[in-house]
């Protein structure tokens, strides 16, 4: 409940955070940011009502709380990931600003696949803990979920060596940062079928998931808005220094 | 419910990015956008009040949701459709540039024919599933709509070839998109006479309803915002490097 509550003011706090800062990142990749506030502005909306069903599900009883009301539902979160993972991978490749055609079919290819992900998810999620059905499509939700690793670490892995020296350490920390936070995922919804206890796989599902959300959506937002300011520098004439000095600040920051 | 759900946070989400992107739309061309950005939030509105007339008329017994509260309010839908369908085509005129007096003509004649279209169809919607009310309203309402249809594809059919070529694709899909989604409505209207089941019927309706919405109000407007774009390259100045540089990196996503 209190991580619930930690996601709602971590999203909302990114949202106005990006909101105030993207004036500061130069128009040419402003969109990538533009995108992040996106992201965080749909996450803090489906916390508010994640939190509002967690609340409305269970009920303080002779000290300790226990489910008796309305059903939790967990399909908030496949509602919200269905538009936000999509969202993330294309800040992702709009940041990189490859060519066209590549950007666009990089686009095209991650948001069917992260859309199959999270639609084929969602019906093993709310399948009982051990049946075959949690098993069959926890395994055909994870197809797509490694051709988007794929596509990350091998394609775009090429195009890695024509970005500037600082921008280059920052993609890596982000598709490590994705891959790290995204692995959680597997891990909470295998929590129920490897934890005897339900009550105790429920709190950490919640947990996994919650925490994996703060990471990949605004810890994931900051990264973005650092390379789009890194690329930003490189826009700026020599002797535009208002501009130039403003970043530097921010950077300092 | 989790369709209503997707359909607050997608109204939300494009209204967010309709605000943040529409200073990036050269002013001859920003009205267009603007529109969208009010059609995104009087839909966003209005979903919110969709959901919780929904859960105010269900009921979690036994395991189940059965509807034994408040009727559920699908006037909220009708309201909502008398304000942004008339703003939809209205957007849809006005990102063409047509001379003066077609445009005036165009708006008032299609603002008059979706009114009425909509009019229409409410004491049909409300009316039960087989009876003659139904039918009489459902083909009234469908002489507007066809009235519609004929001034977008016969009458602005002329218009286009003067439209540059990219912009006439983009035109040409706008059309299409409308066709597809509002072809929706007449097909989610006609559920409780064809489902015999009355709650698969009901099911039926706010699915094809809420999916119908999600395509025609924020894609409608990613694709009137395209076009803006494609227009605002034109009226720049070619020197002006920093303002191209930015359109393209837009249309590059």
């Amino acid at each position: 409940m209190m991580l619930k509550e930690a996601a709602i003011a971590a999203m909302g706090g990114s949202l106005l955070f990006f909101l105030l800062i993207r004036n500061r990142v130069h128009p040419a990749h402003r969109l990538a940011v533009t995108i992040s506030s996106i992201v965080v502005a749909i996450a803090f909306y489906h916390y508010l009502r994640i939190f509002d069903s967690w609340s409305d599900a269970f009920t303080f009883v002779d000290g300790t709380y226990v489910q008796d009301g309305l059903p939790f539902n967990e399909g908030y979160r496949y509602v919200d990931w269905l538009l936000t993972v999509p969202l993330l991978l294309a800040e992702l490749v709009i940041v990189l600003k490859l060519a066209k055609s590549t950007t666009r079919s990089l686009l095209i290819r991650l948001t069917i696949a992260a859309v199959a992900m999270i639609a084929l998810g969602y019906p093993g999620e709310i399948a009982a803990a051990d049946s075959t059905t949690r098993t069959v499509f926890g395994v055909l939700s994870t197809i797509p979920f490694i051709y988007i690793l794929y596509v990350l670490f091998v394609e775009l892995g090429r195009s890695l060596g024509r970005q500037q020296p600082g921008v280059r350490k920052l993609l890596d920390g982000l598709r490590y940062l994705l891959l790290a936070t995204w692995g959680v995922y597997p891990l909470a919804y295998m929590a129920p079928s490897v934890i005897n206890d339900a009550a105790t796989a429920e709190v950490a599902r919640q947990v996994g998931y919650s925490i994996a959300d703060v990471l990949a959506k605004p810890l994931f937002g900051l990264l973005v808005l650092a390379i789009a300011l890194a690329k930003s520098r490189d826009e700026v004439a020599p002797q535009d220094d208002d501009l130039h000095r403003e970043l530097e600040e921010f950077e300092d920051a």
